[in-house]
């Protein structure tokens, strides 16, 4: 693997990764009212238009990254839509 | 320009300014208890990690998204620091 490859996906893990600390404290600290839902809401349209780009250039790394990303902003999404 | 140019265009920038209205949030409440610290590092460490990637790619629409995408970051890290 080259190094470029190498960047992109460390690049793609760590942006991924990086909703999980959200989702916890969100989750136990049941409150969201500081999270924008704006945000929240075009950020996951423009995951998911990442993911059909991925689809149509058949590139898993695309596609996993943005699919992964995608499920965790939904959860994020639902614990923001529940506690507010 | 092609359909897939397009879809990846419309993917960067709605992703890219989906950050605002989150900016815009905090600076306005002055209140972002509820935004994940350790979300806003790890984010940021990889939205830099595209950056070099697009850098070394030559690519202007990676440069371009991730170098703004950043900026919005940063300032919302800051407004995070700022107000706890």
């Amino acid at each position: 693997m080259d190094f470029l490859t190498i960047l992109g996906l460390a690049a793609a893990t760590i942006t991924t990764i990086s909703f999980l600390p959200q989702m916890l404290k969100t989750w136990q600290t049941k409150s969201a009212k500081d999270v924008s839902l704006v945000t929240l809401i075009t950020f996951i349209s423009g995951i998911f238009l990442w993911l059909i780009y991925g689809i149509y250039l058949q590139s898993l790394p695309i596609i996993l990254a943005n699919g992964v990303t995608l499920v965790f902003n939904f959860i994020i999404l639902w614990l923001k839509i529940r506690y507010r």
